[in-house]
């Protein structure tokens, strides 16, 4: 998108309330929305995307903060509703820009901030715990959060009170009627504030296509009883790590099974550490054991969780898959359970896992017909129940795709939401509401920011484009010297390729290749030759012609001509 | 794999037959087998595989023939299932090498590997057209034709016949009790190999972890009246081209709900018109419109049939999506309905896709929860079935990763096939059978072979390599000329960079290497100056090193010392 098209409306004269997303909408990942007021800014959440297979080299992707930087002035706080890395893996480079501002979210999502940025800057970040229930104000704006259930302990839904009215903003959530911490989503606070009155609200619409209504994590809970009633070996068990509730299950089959426990891995450790700390996860001291002491008991004995079910190739269960895992090898026996939905784009990676540890004899379960794992995001059932509850008059669809927030805002109308209030909004839209309208107002920036070895923002399209054609055809260099008073060669051409040609036949037809460059410049008339930039051109179409001919490939080629 | 563990046994002195898998086995995709006996050899299917994202700028993956190649001599034969890419993308390369020898397929599949190898050379390819119920004999193999179903018209599945027993090899297939041609798999015939008693079976196993049984294609059926009856505007339905039975149910709904039908792209096309000259397809002249004349007719009465289903780049159904269609833009109120899914690892362009038809105003139906698509691959009933109803003696599963392949060899076991007589072949391993024994006697190569650009063989991993560095930190050069005599720098050190930085910020940052190497050049010894790989091993380690500590990036470094 060109800057030039990115305009914002002056703020109006009135009392105002904007909301801005600047990531999440059209997309699944880096969430973060901006909600202003006349004096007031806040931040919800402050996530990170990974690549898609076009960002060649790119390490991490993370929004665009020029919104909030042009009113920093105004900014009094970072809410964060719960702690997955698409809600809070913004949050060092927020920090580490916005420093002092305070981040507010429960105990376990602040442990879980501060874990993933262990080895980042978090600056001066100053972070406020808060409870479920509690109310925090910020200049003209109150935010209250709101207990729901989600595939994390500690989800939050946020009421944010405006003088314009209230915006409820759902954060991940789903409706479990039995969750595993015996706490449903406040269903009681949600009414009554639908009752109260709700100008609009923001709604996670992840599974907006999926009809029904999400299973429980109760479900989980059946289909590893089965699983744990039927397997003679050990059992391993893949999650990701920040899954409370499932951690816990698998704690509560160990205990009920007469097996010991342990935790594989940096991340899945901490987050044991903290959950448990906090109160949100409740372990034997007597099941728990370290990884290097399962060899003591006897395989029927023995479960380990682990990372990895989403596709990280360096985590627990792919390394144990190739056998690189320093405490622990898969033996014919074991019973694997992927107990998760690799995270889209990632399905080979899973498979390609799944494939090995079936090669080392384990026992896989894998998928959701299994019932070894439920979504944490609300289906179509779920989501009508919310809109039912709140009863917005105005309603935004966010935290997903296109199609997937198209076919929430038409379940938004089937509730009554008028047609022309239900807004499907861009990343960087702005949309204004005062007593007397509700408008798009605007578009500010809200696109990728390409984070790349230590580098913020310093990838652009042009450089992603040069790693594409590199990675097509690979790349080939011609050296010359040139004594450009006599306007001869003097030296070279000398040919370098990377990425082209298979070794043991590069030689012969790099021989080729120099012998036809060597005849092409020889036919260079001596003005030519006196321009270095007229000697480039000759060689660049001489030497992509002669390599495409020969292999139908298309080198990115490079003539470097040296006067001496 | 290195090549000399690579051996084979010398064949006995009985009678034997031998099955070597030359691809398919542990993948999805390049399905090719060879079975051989003391004096002849017939190949079953050459098809190719995509590359996925490890396999920088490959265009397609096909096998290696060296296993036939070596016994070219007794090479009777290719005989042919059916006409999918992944079993007949190979064959231009097959017929290259092996001219003259005879392709052996029912009419349809050879109309398809015509039509696929249009811009390809297919050498003398001899085509042998059969119909289901045929026998043809190759020496001492005599090969007979049986009618499958598929989600292509015209599959069969193979008796082979050899002194040492029947091999049975399935294809691909499903048992479809009401499939659109009314022809249901030939199980009759099925049934009486298995009276007549099958030495070896080789069974698809793309669905071996599903339970249950696919649903029939009638179901699709069902689920497109339900979408003709409610679709107000145009109807676009997206499919593969070779889907004959899809692109029936397709025509019989326009017929049914009045409506015209157009076939949008080349591969459509060219299948509708192979499949209704050989009588698989049924099309009302009156029906049936070019495309660009469906302008004239209003939009209820319009079907469009297209491709691009799958996530391919510029078919059809993408380009339609980003209005680079020639012929065809999609507007508010047209239903497209995608009736496939998608090839794995190319989920994330149909999403994109389906993104962009959602923007445009369609309302989109995918999935496989609308039943507008049906697997073409047996489920684990119709795996079960299949084994009863022929009672192998040994078997082989093919057609599938290692999970799959190691699924369908417990559903044999279940039936009652010794688990000692269900192998899990690897692509290249050779299961010998004689009189007296099974097993396996060696290894030939089953690895991939790369096609990129015009070059068969070319691209080894050391090319790739190279082309994965190149993606994902980009390459810098540097090049200096140096007096040899004198020992000193006379031109240069010139820095070119291509992927590593973002340009504005480039050229400071260029200036500020090239003082760097510049200052480290001037540290290095007469000695080693004179030596061009020392100079070139200081130049690698000083910008590698100071592009590091800028920018954590870690970019492929050339270093170019001319001597002058």
């Amino acid at each position: 998108m060109s800057p030039d098209i990115l305009t914002v409306a002056p703020p109006p004269q009135q009392e105002y309330v904007r909301i801005v997303p600047l990531g999440g909408c059209g997309e699944i990942g880096r969430n973060m929305t901006a909600l202003e007021t006349n004096d007031d800014l806040v931040v919800i959440d402050c996530g990170l995307m990974f690549p898609d297979d076009e960002m060649y080299g790119v390490d991490i992707v993370i929004n665009d903060f020029t919104y909030v930087r042009e009113r920093a002035a105004k900014l009094r706080a970072l809410l964060v509703t719960h702690g997955h890395e698409d809600h809070i893996g913004g949050i060092p480079y927020f920090a580490k820009e916005f420093s002092g501002v305070p981040i507010v979210a429960t105990p376990l999502t602040v442990a879980l901030i501060k874990a993933k940025s262990r080895e980042q800057f978090l600056g001066e970040a100053q972070f406020k715990e808060v409870r479920p229930g509690d109310r925090v104000r910020y200049g003209a704006i109150e935010a209250e959060f709101i207990h729901v259930n989600h595939s994390v302990a500690g989800a939050c839904a946020l009421a944010l009170r405006t003088a314009v009215g209230t915006v409820f903003h759902t954060g991940d959530f789903k409706f479990d009627q039995t969750p595993i911490d015996g706490k449903p989503a406040d269903f009681a606070r949600i009414a009554r504030l639908g009752d109260e009155g709700v100008l609009c609200m923001l709604s996670d619409s992840t599974n907006a296509e999926r009809p029904g209504h999400t299973l429980s994590e109760r479900i989980v809970g059946e289909a590893f009883t089965q699983i744990f009633s039927h397997a003679k070996g050990r059992i391993v068990v893949a999650s990701f790590a920040s899954n409370v509730p499932r951690i816990q299950q698998t704690i509560d089959h160990a205990v009920r099974f007469n097996r010991k426990i342990a935790f594989l891995g940096r991340s899945m450790r901490n987050v044991v550490h903290f959950a448990s700390t906090l109160g949100h996860l409740r372990i034997p001291a007597e099941t728990l054991v370290k990884v290097e002491e399962i060899e003591g008991y006897p395989p029927e004995r023995v479960v380990v969780m682990t990372t990895g079910s989403q596709g990280e190739p360096m985590s627990g269960l792919a390394r144990m898959s190739v056998r690189d895992h320093k405490h622990f090898s898969i033996v014919p026996g074991d019973t694997v359970v992927i107990s998760a939905t690799p995270i889209p784009g990632n399905e080979k990676s899973v498979h390609k896992t799944i494939n090995n540890l079936c090669k080392l004899g384990a026992n896989v379960i894998h998928g959701t017909d299994g019932r070894s794992h439920v979504s944490g995001h609300a289906s179509q059932e779920e989501l009508l129940l919310m809109l039912n509850l709140v009863r917005p008059e105005f309603f935004v669809p966010i935290h997903g795709e296109y199609r997937m927030l198209a076919a929430h805002a038409k379940l938004a109308v089937e509730t009554g939401v008028e047609p022309g209030n239900a807004f499907l909004l861009e990343n960087g839209d702005v949309l204004e509401f005062t007593h007397e309208y509700a408008d798009k107002v605007g578009k500010t920036y809200g696109g990728h920011v390409f984070v790349d070895g230590s580098g913020i923002g310093d990838v652009g399209d042009a450089v992603l484009r040069d790693r594409k054609a590199l990675s097509n055809d690979g790349i080939m260099m011609v050296v010359v010297a040139i004594d450009s008073e006599e306007a001869r060669v003097i030296a070279g051409p000398d040919l370098i390729s990377k990425g082209v040609f298979y070794i043991p036949e590069a030689d012969g037809v790099l021989d080729q290749l120099r012998e036809e460059l060597r005849a092409a410049l020889a036919n260079i008339s001596v003005d030519a030759m006196r321009d270095v930039n007229s000697v480039k051109e000759h060689i660049r179409s001489a030497l992509a012609g002669a390599v495409h001919s020969r292999t139908k490939r298309r080198p990115v080629v490079i003539p470097v001509v040296m006067e001496v």
